[in-house]
């Protein structure tokens, strides 16, 4: 007899998300759904999963334990978001309004905004200030069902900065609820007083910064904006490689703007994952897939951004890549802290069936940040993390429905 | 000196929306914007909107009256969906997951789906159980800032159902906090039993179903799905003039799926809205224009159908066509409850500014149903009908992000 002190009982629909990580290709659409089941758990990790009736066999529930009627609803694996930027100073907010009403971002620069003033706030913000300004930013994630999360550095862009953005997060992580990865992003762009001399820059990045960081332990990840009039192909690939050394697994921007090299730079180097890919190609998406690097896509980037066109999802999937879903909550464009809403453009926007869409959202997600042993998927062992769906899965992808019930995370309701 | 029961103090911004209504053109844009502003209230009526500082001369707060602190906040008017079809029974959720599988309408329909499954369940469901299942769904609009809305019969498609459910919208009307305003919508798509002989059925909506409605005064609008394979221009307007003769004001859902010619019927009848127009043209936006027909758009539906385009909204507004904003809040589409969803698509998906979003939501939408005395903007005389959003205005776009810091109607907080 499992003992539990955790249990879902008798949900609709539980999407397991279990099986291999990462999904791709015809995979990727296979979300493990099971009808009338059951999930229960103790001290915080998941101890059965399965049909309802079996549930009521093998688990014996402690007295006391919390007990849920799934009745009516859907039970998916609790959200990751392995692509954000929520640790920053300062406020944009006025420039979409200015963005809108047709400024482009060279006006909006010209007068102080664009990202040299999240910079500038950055640098002139403490870390007790980034900690505070950033905690309701994830308590809005969690809100909307994620539970890990990958946050970049990236607005210091010198080595102190970037620092103390780096155990701004670690103290976040610290703090929970949240699982926190966090990544080295000292090439996030060239700071003003580094336009210069680029290539003094980058071996600053990969000289000082990166040592630095691995040598306190501040980060899990390097990455790179790989893009036209920022890193070049091989100035990122140069950053990367020196992260590798340094113990720092590679992920990437890539290919956002333009067909610019990111893609052919994450295979090369082995990244975990390749990061908004609007622009990539067939023959770049078949090298990621050989090189068993996993396309993040950002669809709320390309929408806030109004491009006009999205990652190429299908394709990616057809050419067996993995499919991972991330917000790109950012200060200047990233306006969402929604998975859900992420999922909806997935579904609307890319044209992914829902399944593929919490596949990414999930195990993809997970594996993205190399978490897959330890979440994004409901399987024993796994972490009780999870979000509970009034209704039917479809819900999660009604944007603005009140369809999350409530958020679990190791067992505990958080939102 | 005015006295005041309720006041919203020294907000960053109001924008009041006041001026001619409804607005089209450039005046589209013009959501009047008010700096370090106060909008001050009694008994649930605006009577004071202006400058902080005038407002401490000319505005006597009363003792024990609400006082809200504005200090970093922007106050809009309460947002008017001119379309929904929220009262219906029955549930079909589930046709979403089929439908990003790859499932077609009519493959849903041969299993049971579709609208036929709505008209099925709703035709089954008493007054009681009509006004209990739409009850929820208001309130969702509720919390997402709406304070007025229209709402449409049309799944009953017999007399008896169609009367059912106009009584229950007036039930809820009379229930509150939203005002509500009723359309009869009969000629929303053809039952089954009356696709044999389908002018017999137009006889019976003109004749006899009109008529009643009227009679028992349950309807303020009329209302026809007036597309390729529905009902043909010279039904739809037959249909329209049946309703005018009886008091009923027209509107329409025009040029949706093809330019099918509702946008000219619009005009030729004088509605007072055409809603949807996904392929309306220029020269049927300079009839509308001529005729004074507002544009109610309706991206949600077009984005959750993936049709790949929205209503050409900056055609509209250049032809002087006045444009509002409308959910389309439905069972078998329209999953979204949330104006300010809408208004992200249409500023990210029809390129609209944030202000001209507003206008759409709010002055242009109220003027859609015939509101424009009542509500809409923020000005004395008005309803004092609000939404507080946290930061700047451009927040209520950023999908997801907990923006509504609260929903006043007649001057309570109801979300």
């Amino acid at each position: 007899m499992i003992t539990a002190d955790f249990l879902i009982d008798d949900a609709d629909v539980v999407a397991t998300c279990a099986g291999p990580s990462p999904r791709r290709g015809s995979a990727q659409g296979d979300a493990g759904l099971l009808t009338r089941a059951s999930v229960a758990a103790r001290d915080g990790r998941i101890v059965f999963v399965g049909r309802a009736s079996d549930c009521a066999h093998k688990v014996q529930v402690q007295p006391n334990a919390g007990i849920i009627d799934g009745r009516g609803k859907t039970v998916i694996p609790g959200l990751v978001d392995p692509h954000t930027h929520v640790i920053f100073a300062g406020d944009r907010r006025d420039e979409l309004q200015r963005r809108l009403g047709g400024a482009t971002y060279a006006e909006i620069a010209a007068t102080g905004g664009g990202i040299v003033k999240t910079v500038s706030a950055t640098r002139a913000a403490s870390e007790d200030e980034l900690v505070a300004l950033a905690r309701p930013r994830l308590e809005a994630m969690l809100e909307h069902g994620t539970t890990t999360a990958e946050v970049k550095s990236g607005y210091g862009l010198d080595l102190d900065t970037e620092l103390r953005m780096l155990r701004a997060i670690r103290r976040l992580a610290d703090e929970g609820p949240l699982t926190l990865t966090a990544t080295f992003m000292g090439a996030h762009e060239f700071p003003p007083e580094a336009r210069a001399d680029r290539d003094a820059f980058v071996t600053l990045i990969a000289d000082t910064m990166i040592p630095a960081v691995a040598a306190e332990g501040l980060a899990e990840w390097c990455d790179v904006f790989c893009e036209q009039g920022v890193f070049t192909p091989e100035q990122s690939a140069r950053i990367l490689r020196a992260g590798l050394q340094h113990g720092l697994k590679p992920r990437i921007h890539a290919d956002e703007l333009a067909l610019s090299g990111g893609a052919g730079v994450a295979a090369d180097v082995g990244a975990r994952s390749a990061d908004h890919l609007i622009f990539v190609d067939a023959p770049h998406a078949a090298r990621m897939a050989d090189a068993n690097v996993i396309a993040t896509l950002l669809p709320a980037a390309a929408f806030f951004l109004k491009l006009g066109r999205f990652a190429p999802a299908r394709m990616l999937i057809e050419q067996n890549v993995p499919v991972a879903l991330a917000t790109d909550y950012n200060p200047g464009g990233g306006f969402s802290p929604s998975m859900p809403f992420i999922m909806a453009l997935a579904c609307f926007g890319m044209h992914m069936t829902i399944e593929e869409a919490l596949v990414g959202a999930t195990i993809n997600a997970a594996a993205a940040i190399d978490r897959q042993h330890e979440c994004g998927s409901l399987e024993p062992g796994k972490a009780m993390d999870a979000v509970l769906i009034d209704g039917p899965l479809s819900n999660i992808v009604a944007v603005g429905m009140p369809g999350i019930a409530g958020v679990i995370k190791r067992g505990e309701f958080v939102a």
